[in-house]
C-alpha cells in the first residue's frame, strides 16, 4: 500500500511499504478515507535528521473497518471509525480515568511497527480501546469536523479544562494555529464570556472571531502581555490555553495569567524548563495540562459536532489527495494553510 | 517596644524600636502573646547581606486587642486574634476570591513600616480584612494549634488543595519540617487514604505517624523516588504536597507524581524555572499551589482545632521568651527543634 514516510527536514515522500493486516485479536484494519497533517508533524519537517530508512507520519484519521480480530466486539467491518492520536487498551487503570495517553499498553500511530495515519490502512491495536464508530456515512459532509476530534479539537478541549475554563470568566488563547482555534472553541463552549485571542494571520483571526473570540491581541511579547493587562483592568485572564509551546509563549501565558488562574499548555514544550517558577508561585498560577487524552474526549463533543454547534472543521483551509501529502506539510509549513486535510 | 530584628546571616537580635501605634482609621494595635519562627524565615538567616538598619522579622502571631481605629468593626479591645502571615483588606477581588496574598492593597509584615509579628505588639493593617478573633482567652491550651492558623496549618492546607488530595488516593508529603507535617494533617483531613511522608527525622517521622502518614521513604533523590514507585505499583501518587523548595525536591515530586496527578508546592521555590517541563507534559501533571492564603483558611481550620480534630500544634517542640528569639533560629537552623514558639 502507500503511505506517508518522512525521512529528513523538509524531506516527505509517499512510498509504497507493507500492506496494513491483521496481527492480534484486538486489532482493526482500517481503511483511511480522511487523514490530516498536524502542527506538530511540523516539528521534524523542521528539525529531523536524515533516516533513509524513515519515519510513518500521521495520527489522525476516519476511516472504514476493513476486518476485525476475533477479540474486537465495539466495530465491525463496514463502521465508520475516527481514531484519537494515541491508541489504548481502554482497560487499564489510566483508561478507566480518561488519560488514554497514559495506557499502560498504550502508544502513538507510525512507532514501533504501527503504521502512520497518513497513508492507506492502517492496523489498529486494541481496536475496542482506541475506535469510536461514527453514525454517519464515509463521505458526509461533517467528516472535517469529526476528523478533528481525533486531535486539534479534542486537544484544544484539553487545553480549556486544564486551564479551568469556566462560565462568565476571561480566557485567552495563545496560538491562532489549528489548535488555538479549536481552543477558541472549546473556551466558548464551556462558557467563557470573553476569549481573548493572542494571534496575527489575519485569516485565522477572522475565524477565532467566528468561534468566540471577542478581543484580538496581535502584539507579541512585552507588548502583548501588555495589552492584555489593559483588557482585564490590570488584573490578567482567569484561564490562558496555551497552544503553542515555545519558550516565549509560555513567558506570555505566565505573565497575563491572572492571580490564582490557570495555565492549560497543549503546545509541545520546545524548552525543558517551566519559566517564572518564583513569579507562579507568589501569585498561585497553576500550569496544567499536556498531552490531550483525545479518546477521552470524543464521546463527550462528538453529539456538539453531529447536531453543528461546534464546527471545528473549518480550520481545515485546503484538501489534498494522498500523493500531495508531501506538498500540504509545504503549504503549512510556509504558512499558505491553517491545516492541510487529506481526502485518501 | 522590644522586637526582633535581623540584621544579616545568624545575626538576629532583639532591639527597642518604636512603639507599635494606631496610624489609620482601619488599624488595630494587638499586644503580641505568641508568635513564631518560620522555616522561611531561615532562608534570610543563611543569606541575608549584612545590613546595620536590619529588618524586622516575624509572620506568625496571635495577640490581644488593644486598641482599633474609628473604622474597624469586626475585632474590638480586649479580644484575642489571630493574624495570617499577609495582612489584607477583606474587600478587594481578590480578597472576595478567597487568595488574599494577591490582595490589592495587602503586603507582609516587617516590610515597608509595618511590624513584625516577633515583638511585643503590632500595627494591625485593615484589621478588619486580616484578624480572626477567637473564641478562647489568651492562654488557652490550645494556643500553639491556633498559632498554626497564621500559616503552617494553612500552608499544609493549601498544598493539599492544590494537590488535589481526594478521598480514597495516595498522597506523598515532601518535606519533614513544620509545613510538612501540617501538610499530613491536611492531607488526612481531606481522606487520603494512604500518605507517604518523605523525610529522614525520627522525631518528625513520629509525628508525621501521628498525623496520619502511613508510609515512610527516608531514601532522597533517584533512591526516594524508586522507594515511592515501588509502595505504588509502579505507578506513581495522585498528589504531591511539596514542602520544601529546592531544586532536588521539586524534581523528587515531579517524579513520583502519576500520569494525571498534581503537585501542589508550597516550599519557597529556590529556583528561577520548574523542570520536567517535557515529562510532566507527556504524562498530564500539574503544578500548583504557591503562597498560601492562609487568611482564608482560618475560618475552616478553626472548628477542627477548637474540637481537637487536628493538633498541629504538636510541631512547636520548644518554647521561648522574647530575648531568647535568636537562639530559637539557632535551634531551628541546627535542627535541635521543628518550630519554635514564642510566649511573648
Amino acid at each position: 500500500m502507500r503511505a506517508t514516510v518522512m525521512h529528513g527536514a523538509g524531506d516527505v515522500r509517499i512510498e509504497t511499504v507493507p500492506d496494513a493486516a491483521l496481527s492480534e485479536s484486538t486489532d482493526a484494519l482500517v481503511r483511511v478515507t480522511r487523514a490530516c497533517i498536524c502542527g506538530s508533524d511540523l516539528w521534524p519537517y523542521r528539525t529531523m535528521d536524515h533516516d533513509e530508512l524513515g519515519r510513518r507520519m500521521g495520527h489522525e484519521f476516519i476511516g472504514v473497518v476493513d476486518a476485525v480480530g476475533a477479540d474486537v466486539h465495539s466495530v465491525k467491518a463496514g463502521d465508520v471509525v475516527v481514531a484519537p492520536f494515541a491508541y489504548s487498551d481502554g482497560t487499564c487503570v489510566f483508561c478507566h480515568e480518561g488519560l488514554q495517553t497514559s495506557c499502560l499498553h498504550g502508544g502513538f500511530w507510525g512507532r514501533e511497527g504501527v503504521d502512520g495515519g497518513q497513508g492507506e490502512a492502517v492496523r489498529v491495536p486494541f481496536a475496542d480501546g482506541t475506535l469510536v464508530a461514527l453514525p454517519v456515512s464515509a463521505d458526509d459532509a461533517l467528516m472535517p469536523s469529526l476528523l478533528t476530534l481525533s486531535d486539534v479539537m479534542g486537544t484544544g478541549h484539553h487545553a480549556a479544562l486544564a486551564a479551568r475554563v469556566a462560565p462568565g470568566e476571561t480566557a485567552a488563547v495563545i496560538g491562532d494555529g489549528a489548535v488555538g482555534l479549536c481552543a477558541v472553541i472549546a473556551a466558548h463552549r464551556l462558557g467563557a464570556e470573553r476569549i481573548i485571542l493572542l494571534g496575527r494571520h489575519p485569516d485565522r483571526i477572522a475565524l477565532a472571531e467566528r468561534f468566540g473570540a471577542t478581543d484580538v491581541v496581535r502584539e507579541r511579547g512585552d507588548e502583548g502581555v501588555e495589552r492584555v493587562r489593559e483588557l482585564t483592568g490590570g488584573l490578567g485572564v482567569h484561564s490562558v490555553l496555551e497552544c503553542v509551546g515555545l519558550e516565549q509563549s509560555m513567558l506570555s501565558a505566565l505573565a497575563i495569567a491572572r492571580p490564582g488562574g490557570a495555565v492549560g499548555r497543549v503546545g509541545l514544550p520546545q524548552e525543558h524548563t517551566i519559566p517564572q517558577a518564583l513569579e507562579t508561585f507568589y501569585d498561585n498560577v497553576t500550569v496544567g495540562g499536556g498531552v490531550a487524552p483525545a479518546r477521552a474526549y470524543i464521546e463527550e463533543l462528538l453529539p456538539d459536532v453531529l447536531e453543528g454547534r461546534i464546527e471545528p472543521g473549518l480550520v481545515f483551509d485546503r484538501t489534498v489527495g494522498l500523493e500531495e501529502v508531501p506538498d500540504g506539510y509545504r503549504a503549512m509549513e510556509d504558512r499558505e494553510a491553517i491545516k492541510v486535510m487529506g481526502a485518501l
